[in-house]
C-alpha cells in the first residue's frame, strides 16, 4: 500500500483510508475490520465524534484498550462540531454546529479518552458552521498543536472559500478537506473544490468514494472495461479517483473484511488516460466540450 | 450601543446603522428620526446620492445646515455610481453605472455640498459596475483620500471576485462590502461572500436586515422564540444577523421612530446557538447537513 | 490597429486577432486572408493543432513556407491538449484532454514543424483538463520557454479557480485565458471571468466575440444603434466588447477578406456609456439592478 503525505507538514497516510463510518458493529467484527485493514496496509482509520450515534469511538477504542500496541501501527482521524438531538447528547435539541474554542477542547478530550488514545493524528471540523469563529478555532488549533494532544488539523465538506477563511487565521496549515468524490459526485472536479486544495498543496479526502449504490444502479456502463483490467467494479471506481493529480485519499466505507482487501489492491490499477475519460463521458452524460 | 471599526484601519461606526433609503420626508420627520437614532447611540447614516430620487441627501443636508453641531455627532455614508433616468438627472436616458474618475469626484463633491459637510466617513461603490475601470477609481479613491474630503471607502454588492479584483488595485484597505444579508436572504452565509469579508478582516454592512415583508409573510414560526427573549420579531431578525461572527452592522431602514429604540436594543439579545440554528432551519425549510 | 500587451511580462499583439479556426480552405483563400490581415494591421493569427482537423496548421504553415518572410510580420498563437477520434489521429478513440509533459512537447513539435516557424508566440492550454497535473505542465512550460520555441504561455476555457491554480505552480505569469464572451455569451463579465483576470492584470481573449449567428436572430434591436456610429453590425459587437476595462482582444472567425477590414475598424468606435449599457439590457433582458 502506497503510503503519502497530505500535505508537506502533513501526516504520512496510506494512500486508502479506511472509514469507521458504519462500524457500529460488535467489536469482534470490528477487530476484524480492523485487523484485515492493517494486512493491506491500510493504517489510516477515518472517524467522528457522531458515527454510529457517538458509539463507533466507543467499540475502537474498546479494541486499543485490550491491546494498546495496535496504536502504534495505525493512524486515527477524527472530527467533531456536529451536534443533534440523542439520548447520547441530552442537551441538544436541534441538528446544529459548534465550532466554539470551549467544544473543540472538549470533543477531542472526550475522543482521546473514548479512543483510548495519547493524541489524535488528524482532526478535521467535520462540517462548516455558518457561526465558526475563525480567531477561536485558530487559538483552539494551536493550542491543541501545542500540548500534542492534536498532531495536524483539516475541514471536511468546507468550500474553497470557507477553506481559505480558516486557513488565513491559522499559522501552520489545514492538510486535509475530506469532502464527497466519486464517480457519481465528479462536481469537485470542475467546479474549484480539487483546484483550491492543489494550489495549496493539500491533498483532499474523498468520502463516499463509490458513490453508494447509484453508481452501479445508474451507470452500469461505467464499469464496461473492468474485465480489461481484471478489475472489480469497486476497484474501478477506486482506480478512477487514484488517477486524479489532486491526490485524492479515499475513504472506504465497507463492513466486511474481503472487501477492505478487493479496495486495497485498487492501487495497483493505473487507468488508461483514454478509459478514465470515458467513465467520466458516462457519468456526464456527455463527452468534454 | 456597541461601537466598533469595520476593519483595523476603518472608521468606528455604531453596530446598528440608520438607512435613509426611505427618508424621503418632510425635514420635521427626519429631524426626528436623527434624534430618535443618536438617542439610540445610532450615530452612523446611511445615504446614497440617489436615494429618494436624489433628494434624502438634500433634506437631511438642510437640517445639518441649520444644526451644524450634529454633524460631529454622527458619521456619515454615501454612496455613488447608479445614474438613471430623472427629472433630477436630465441627461441619462437609460439605467446604467458611471465609476468613471470623473463621475466618483463629481458625485463626491455634490454629496459634500448636498450634506452639508467638509467630509465624508465611508464613500461606497454603489454596484459592481461590468465598466468599473480599477485603476481609475483607485485614483479617484486615493485623491479623495489625501484631500481628506472622504477618509474611507467600501463598497457595495460585490460578488467577492469583484472585491478581489478591485482591491488589488487600491493601496489601503476597502473597509466593508454592503450587501443584503438576512433571514430571508442567508444565500451569503454559505456562497462566499462573507467568507471573503472575514478573510479580509472586513465587516460587511447588511441592508434590508429584516428581509423586508416576505420574512415574517412566509415564515412567522422563525420568531417562535421572541417570547424566551422577551423581543419583538424586529429584534429577533437583528439578533440573528448580529450573531454572526462576521461582525455584521445591520443598516435599519425604518421610517418610524419608535422601530429606531425598538431595533436598538436586539444589540442586548444573545441568541442561544440552537435558537440561532432553528431559525435557520425554519426559513431553509431544512437542517443543515 | 491598436498594439498592446497581454500583460506586462506577455507578447505585443494587435488589439484584434485573426483566428484560423474556420480556414480549412485552399491555399489561396488563406493567403488572401493573411494577406487581408495584415493589411488592416492585424498581425496576430490564432490557431490550434486541431483545427479544420488538424489541417488549418498545415494550410497556414505550406503559405509560410513559400513566402518565410510572412513570418516576421506576425505573431503566432496556438493551442495543444484536446485528441479526438480523427483519421489524422488513430490512436484517439474518445474525445478526451492531453496535458502531460510528454504530449505537450509532441505537440509543440509537430506545431512548429507543421506551421513552418521555429517558434510559437503563445501556446495555450486548450481545455482545463481534470487530469492536469500542474507540476508536469509547469516542467513543460519552463522547458520550452527556456529553449526558445515558445515565448509566452497561457490557458483558454480556465475558471478563476483552474487559473489561479495553474499560475500557483508556475514561476512566470500565464499571459491570457482566451474565453468565449460576446454580447451573447455575456456571463464571464458577472461570474468572476473578466474580475480574476484583470486582478492579474492579464487581458482575456475572446473567442466567438459576435456570438455567433444568434445574437443577430435573436437580439436585433441590440443594433438599433448602429447607424449612430456609421457602424455595422459586426463593428458595433466587437466595439462593445473592447469598450470593457479588461482590455479584451476578441478573435475573429470570418473567412471572407471584406470582413476583416471591416472588423478591422471596430477599434475606431468609442461607444457611449449608455449605449453600452442599453446594448447590455437588450441582451440581458432587463436593466441592471
Amino acid at each position: 500500500m502506497e503510503r503519502r503525505k497530505l500535505h508537506a507538514q502533513g501526516p504520512v497516510f496510506s494512500r486508502i483510508i479506511a472509514g469507521a463510518w458504519r462500524w457500529n458493529l460488535p467489536e469482534a467484527a470490528v477487530n476484524q475490520l480492523i485487523d484485515a485493514s492493517l494486512e493491506q496496509g491500510i493504517t489510516t482509520f477515518d472517524h467522528a465524534d457522531i458515527y454510529g450515534d457517538h458509539s463507533n469511538e466507543v467499540i475502537f477504542g474498546n479494541i486499543l484498550r485490550r491491546n494498546p500496541s495496535l496504536r502504534q501501527k495505525m493512524e486515527l482521524v477524527t472530527k467533531c462540531g456536529i451536534k443533534f438531538p440523542s439520548a447520547h447528547r441530552p442537551s441538544s435539541w436541534v441538528k446544529h454546529y459548534d465550532t466554539s474554542r470551549e467544544h473543540i477542547f472538549w470533543s477531542v478530550e472526550n475522543s482521546l479518552k473514548t479512543l483510548a488514545t495519547d493524541r489524535i493524528d488528524l482532526l478535521l471540523i467535520h462540517r462548516p458552521d455558518p457561526l465558526l469563529n475563525p480567531e477561536e478555532v485558530a487559538e483552539a488549533f494551536g493550542l491543541l498543536k501545542q500540548s500534542g494532544k492534536v498532531l495536524h488539523f483539516g475541514v471536511s465538506n468546507f468550500t474553497p472559500a470557507q477553506f481559505e477563511m480558516l486557513q488565513s487565521y491559522i499559522s501552520f496549515p489545514l492538510v486535509t478537506n475530506q469532502i464527497e468524490i466519486s464517480l457519481a459526485s465528479h462536481a469537485p472536479l470542475f467546479d474549484g473544490s480539487l483546484d483550491i486544495l492543489m494550489k495549496h498543496r493539500v491533498a483532499p479526502m474523498a468520502w463516499s468514494p463509490l458513490g453508494g449504490g447509484k453508481l452501479i444502479a445508474d451507470h452500469a456502463a461505467v464499469f464496461s472495461k473492468a474485465s480489461k483490467y481484471t478489475a472489480t467494479e469497486t476497484q474501478m471506481a477506486l482506480a478512477w479517483l487514484l488517477k486524479h493529480p489532486a491526490g485524492i485519499f479515499p475513504v472506504i466505507g465497507t463492513t466486511k473484511p474481503e472487501r477492505i482487501a478487493e479496495s486495497a489492491h485498487a492501487i495497483d490499477i493505473n487507468l488508461d488516460v483514454q478509459d478514465w475519460f470515458e467513465m467520466l463521458k458516462i457519468v456526464q452524460g456527455k463527452e468534454m466540450p
